[in-house]
């Protein structure tokens, strides 16, 4: 086994997601990362914790066989929703597996059957989780790398000093804990303002996603207003959505549009009322991953980008007295802020072309 | 896909396991039967069911991995028992891995283990469940064969008519419902009573098992007495034993031995109380497997053959008001019937070589 596997697990088990004795851990993997699975086992026997490993990840050949074959009416699984009730810890390894399984389901049927499950999504949430990668040769094709190079760049952006990162992102927090209005501009398809307020500030340092890197919060539903133009394409579900673009008027899309596969974004946006709205905005900052992958998990953390996700909001993100944006769905969507590009807290700027405040090298305009 | 995947994927999920609408589904398989899992999934979404994919089985690296690190106190893993406790059908599917993987495991904490887990077997046992094989590599190579002669085998086992093969094992069955005392005689080193009278003997034609092809029973806990010799070798997690040899007085094992592995024989007999007295006795009757493959779920189903589990018996083959034989324990062992062999039912000959009183060409000794 690559020593960096153990180190992975290492990562997982004590930085992310704290194992300990008496913990129900459920692992849900694809077989191209059984390494990883049995290091994650190892560890929950020396902490004296129970692993389940499970094969319920979204894009499985599984899934695709029950969606394709259903008649529509959905169920919630009360023995999978059962057992995420007992578990204090879940882990879910995306890799391997045909990215683009899914790509001949109806988008609406994959809608109504992510709406019945999301009792079962919002208590995984309310646990201790951890979302990573290992890197499979699927994913580094959808990279454009070779497996090994690949390897080295996924292990290179999660094995690393967490507590530095953590500083690092903290100075952002700290300004963001007491703005409010947040203006994001760039080139000419993006100027948005949304207000933060009263919502929580998250700083991610690889708690939940592993790789972290980024700080995010939930804005004010229907304080969002403006237009963005999200220049990095996106996989929503095996279909890939290039130049997405949004316009909000009191919290609501009223425009929408795409390069490709317009007709995706528009099922997203359709999914339910809350699909029009935002539920996460968020700044990437890991600087230690240096390309777009292709990989929502690693190119959102990516520093000098921003991103936004339409749909659900995470709760812990929503301040007291705030509405919680609900939806069955939560799509990340990303724009480069590294050239032509400024962010603004209350009319002051807060980063440049990437580059933040509390950096050296910031210059004002 | 081979089309005799969805063959055998429907005697499952409607021969074996009637699944209905609503019913919740745990499947536990290797990755190796990936499309057989995906065929089952195509009938549940067909049918109206939920579908879980676990990787729970016995001999995998994650179990290996988990037991050689433990400090050798386990406890119930309480999720995966509030899986199983809303789980309606459990289909296990053997096939693929490592078959030696838990040789390295120490016996006695695999004992341990097997014990604390003993309420989600007995969850399991009381819902619809389904045990199968896939053709795997790994088990041809164990079975001798080339993987193609080896799918061959194990499809021509399952894929057959199972109407046919309950009417043919019915006629023993009405025989051993109305005897007490049977009595198996093989070769020098065969010679064992037991009394069956009270208890309930089951017809097994493919409902739990799969192939099926036996009918079985419990004996009276203490009525067991004589010597038996397994000359078919069996696998116990992992390690051959051969020519395992047991004498019973008054229901217990009060001397054992094997040729090969006669300690491994020795910690399954010192498991528990109950693993020194036999929990079933087993008739085999499946003259479609016509070879043994060193796999006991096909060895056991084998036309002149009988087996004698120690450990736990069937709750549904211990009759009202008998006392049913408890273990964390279960291991089936073989004695060929072919040659030089006779069973006796109350002093009447019902088999001789194999062949029954009422098949034609039955022949008093």
């Amino acid at each position: 086994m690559d020593q960096r596997i153990r180190e992975h697990a290492k990562i997982i088990s004590m930085h992310s997601t704290s194992i300990e004795k008496g913990d129900n851990v459920v692992i849900d993997a694809n077989p191209i990362a059984d390494d990883l699975v049995t290091a994650l086992c190892e560890i929950c026997a020396e902490r004296g914790a129970n692993p389940l490993v499970i094969r319920g990840r979204t894009g499985t050949r599984f899934l695709r066989a029950y969606l394709n074959n259903s008649k529509g009416e959905f169920q919630i699984p009360t023995h999978e929703l059962a057992l995420f009730e007992k578990m204090d810890v879940y882990i879910v390894i995306r890799g391997g597996g045909n990215i683009s399984e899914m790509s001949d389901v109806d988008q609406k049927i994959m809608n109504e059957h992510s709406l019945v499950r999301k009792p079962i999504r919002d208590e995984r949430l309310s646990k201790r989780w951890c979302l990573t990668q290992f890197p499979a040769p699927e994913n580094a094709q959808k990279a454009n790398m070779s497996t090994e190079e690949y390897e080295n760049f996924v292990w290179d952006a999660i094995i690393r000093d967490w507590d530095v990162q953590k500083n690092h992102q903290e100075r952002l927090l700290k300004l963001l804990e007491k703005g409010d209005e947040i203006r994001i501009v760039s080139g000419s398809g993006t100027d948005i303002k949304m207000n933060i307020g009263g919502m929580i500030p998250i700083n991610d340092y690889g708690n939940h996603n592993l790789p972290g890197g980024e700080v995010f919060t939930a804005p004010v539903i229907d304080s969002v207003d403006g237009e963005v133009t999200f220049d990095i394409p996106l996989t929503y579900k095996g279909q890939e959505i290039e130049e997405a673009y949004l316009k909000f008027e009191d919290g609501i899309v009223t425009d929408y549009s795409a390069v490709k596969n317009g007709g995706v974004l528009g099922e997203i946006l359709s999914a339910d009322r809350g699909a029009k709205s935002v539920g996460e905005l968020g700044i990437g900052m890991n600087r230690g991953i240096s390309q777009f992958t292709n990989n929502i998990l690693f190119d959102e953390k990516m520093g000098d980008t921003i991103h936004i996700a339409v749909g659900m909001a995470y709760a812990d993100t929503v301040g007291e007295g705030k509405r919680k944006n609900e939806s069955s769905v939560h799509v990340d969507m990303i724009t480069d802020m590294s050239k032509d590009s400024y962010i603004e807290l209350d009319g002051e700027l807060i980063q440049v072309d990437g580059c933040f405040v509390f950096e050296e090298g910031f210059r004002l305009k």
